[in-house]
């Protein structure tokens, strides 16, 4: 059964809304909600809601409906894949939960934090550090991004091989569903096995089934002692048994295990971007690994130990171990600057994949013979090797720009694309589907899945108002 | 919309099924699949489909759903909630999956193991084992219960604490939908934001979304070394503080966290089941725990610097450290006996709960304080303290049976689930709905989220063939 079109968030139901709320929750959007950090999408004119409580999302959302509007959720606007900005089919509302910011009470002695669906990620980081506790979400933009978002997202970032994404953070959920209702599902609860679990379906549906409102989250104990190295590898192979090897050694006490190819490293001085390389020359391939350890343990000797290991083993032929916490984050700020070198140069396709672990090297090499075949191009592949996910761009040539290769722009993502796919990979391994994704997923996604998919959508959502156009094609 | 009711099972039904599927995959079902572990349920006599393959199965569920029968899915039988055994209704035909018991491969590398859905636990756990790795999902009934039932019910166990429930231990399902259509959805991914995650959908929903037929599964490394000791404490209270003095300590490295009450060990003596107690007289409250350290650390070493500090914080009173692995099976042997020494003198009434951890030390009060007001009752309340997860159960006194308190049953049921509702916990932690709590969910669960639970089960399963009864009531 298809739903009828949406309507437009015309002046009459702007002005019905606005009779319903308090003073000052309705505005004119401005400039901000209406674009994302790739600028490939631009939202149309329209309004936006900006509610102070669970209640008033609900009255937003049951107004919507009556209205047949569509209500796009906005968390910090830090999305890449457009899931934040709708730009065809009827004018929709923005919902943006900037208001709902707070943190509402960290349970130390649990080892839970609750959280409004707007609190900022790096805020609910610090207030867990306060009480001598880790909340391991760690991403680029946390000091914008919004954890409600985060975890409509299911977002990852470099914790993940130890701690999971953020679906594995995550306890209970508080959520106004599609027809307005308020579930209360804000558990501190490790087992609870009481029914579907709505958490996880709402967690990574990127608001198209309901808005996050508050979140239940898991806190860890600050590890005793942490330190980083780089190590130099041969090739992805090197790596991926450095990873192994590194496990056995110190098993749940590796936190990062990020691969860095030298093109990264060479991007960021074409770029001027400021960074301590520890390396005369950008060597082809690096790991930066982070561990950290429980008490009795030094990390400085931790990793000389593995990386004599890895030396013998002939999986490194160079590295770094760091000293102190500053040479630690000399060699964070290397990994993180990558992505703003990226931007900066400018990629014609990038490509957010992952793959079977024993797969990785294999991507590597026939993704990047497949690109040598279509012309002169330089690829920048790095990303959390240790949980399979790479991301793999495409960058003009010196003196080229993506501009030129504009037409050449489809034809690699379905090369890389399709090259994933036979190799049982994930053509989004961590930024979801959004709107730029929706034809990847018809294409690649399974035929079952994408059926029950539907019909979880039209069973939840029947005139199909959250976030109309993402994930699922709007019928 | 209510769908119509079920037929049943009948000859006609079954005949025109047996014509679809190979010679002898359709049998009289033996009374073992009409039983259940607890007595309390006994299913009607029937027919099972013993399928080979994953298309057999989906055979078997598109003739279920076009002669509108009900599909009662089967692993290993152990459910502690009915969940495998209809009573009541249209005749349904039993699906069990025990002819679907491979390993299906082992990914040392990739720390990942794939399974056929009827994979006996303790062979999924002795399969990694032989590659050196770890899978972690320990329980009771390991020996039958088969992982496609573990996933369905979402099963949790001593290793909850440190690895997790069985959902966060499985990376990808194949499954059969209520419509027959095969879901592909055997990633070996780490990261994979592709849509609704319908593998956190099917795994908890007892089987009444679909059939589980293969499982990706995460394995760990081996620990180095592993140690375990039972500690003498004061109280639940002291129980959770050396909990958080343990895990600053020893970080993740704590494996599991058991709570024992003397009740416990007195119903070893008086059951005269064989165990080797470590003290004289059975101590007021004990805690099981265990490590399993990385290498460089020696575990007595380490459990004796967590006594003392203990010790120095008021927190035990006397404690018995493992010197070998023989001490170590015996410690696990007391804790592993108490639910067949419950099992021998027959409780009144088990709850399988959880609260928040620091609600605990209440609840225990509370809980215990309410049913001395109802008379004389013994109560054994042990298990994962860690998890917030305890099985508070109610015994008659010496010389009474629980027969003589069957008209007392439900009051006391209510009277502790009501007190869990009341301090936010769950009334069913980790044995699930089943048929046994489906009231328990109507009366305690969250009106949104039970709303949701039906749409999405009208919408996957419209004519509610799959394990009818289970979770959700039939209508």
């Amino acid at each position: 059964m298809t739903p009828k079109p949406l309507n437009s968030a015309d002046a009459s139901f702007l002005s019905s809304l606005e009779a319903a709320l308090p003073a000052d929750t309705l505005r004119a959007a401005d400039v901000r909600y209406l674009e994302e950090p790739r600028g490939i999408y631009k939202g149309q004119p329209t309004a936006v809601a900006l509610p102070r409580s669970t209640q008033e999302v609900a009255t937003v959302i049951r107004h919507a409906g009556a209205a047949r509007v569509g209500v796009v959720p906005y968390g910090g606007g830090t999305g890449l894949v457009g899931g934040q900005v709708a730009q065809d089919g009827a004018v929709p509302l923005i919902l943006s939960m900037e208001r709902m910011n707070q943190i509402r009470a960290v349970h130390a002695d649990e080892n839970v934090l609750v959280a409004d669906g707007g609190a900022i990620l790096a805020d609910i980081q610090s207030a867990a550090d306060a009480q001598d506790r880790l909340f391991p979400l760690s991403l680029a933009s946390e000091g914008s991004a919004r954890i409600g978002g985060n975890l409509a997202t299911n977002a990852g970032g470099t914790g993940v091989l130890r701690y999971g994404n953020a679906r594995d953070l995550c306890l209970g959920l508080e959520a106004v569903l599609p027809d307005g209702q308020i579930w209360n599902g804000l558990t501190r609860l490790r087992k609870n096995n009481t029914g579907y679990d709505l958490r996880h379906l709402l967690i990574g549906a990127e608001g198209t089934l309901g808005v996050i409102t508050g979140a239940a989250l898991k806190l860890f104990p600050v590890p005793a002692q942490t330190g980083s190295a780089m190590l130099v590898v041969q090739s992805p192979a090197a790596a991926l048994k450095l990873l192994s090897l590194a496990r056995d050694h110190l098993g749940e006490m590796v936190s990062a295990f990020e691969l860095i190819h030298g093109q990264g490293m060479r991007f960021l001085a074409e770029t001027g971007l400021d960074v301590r390389l520890p390396f005369d020359e950008a060597p082809e391939w690096t790991v930066l690994i982070d561990v950290g350890l429980s008490g009795g343990l030094i990390p400085a000797d931790a990793l000389e130990t593995l990386f004599a290991a890895a030396y013998e083993a002939g999986l490194v032929t160079d590295g770094v171990i760091a000293q102190n916490q500053q040479q630690s984050d000399d060699f964070w700020r290397i990994r993180e600057m990558i992505p703003e070198a990226n931007r900066r140069i400018g990629s014609i396709s990038s490509h957010d994949i992952s793959v079977p672990l024993s797969a990785i090297p294999d991507f590597i090499t026939q993704g990047s013979a497949k690109i040598a075949e279509l012309g002169a191009f330089r690829i920048n592949c790095f990303g959390h090797v240790g949980d399979g996910n790479l991301h793999f761009n495409v960058f003009p040539m010196p003196g080229k720009s993506r501009a030129d290769h504009q037409n050449q722009r489809e034809e690699i993502k379905y090369l890389i694309h399709d090259l994933v796919d036979q190799m049982g990979g994930s053509v989004s391994a961590e930024h979801g589907i959004g709107r730029l994704k929706v034809g990847d997923l018809e294409r690649y996604g399974d035929p079952a899945k994408l059926s029950a998919m539907r019909a979880i959508k039209a069973a939840l959502d029947p005139q199909g108002i959250m976030n109309p156009g993402a994930v699922l094609r709007q019928t």
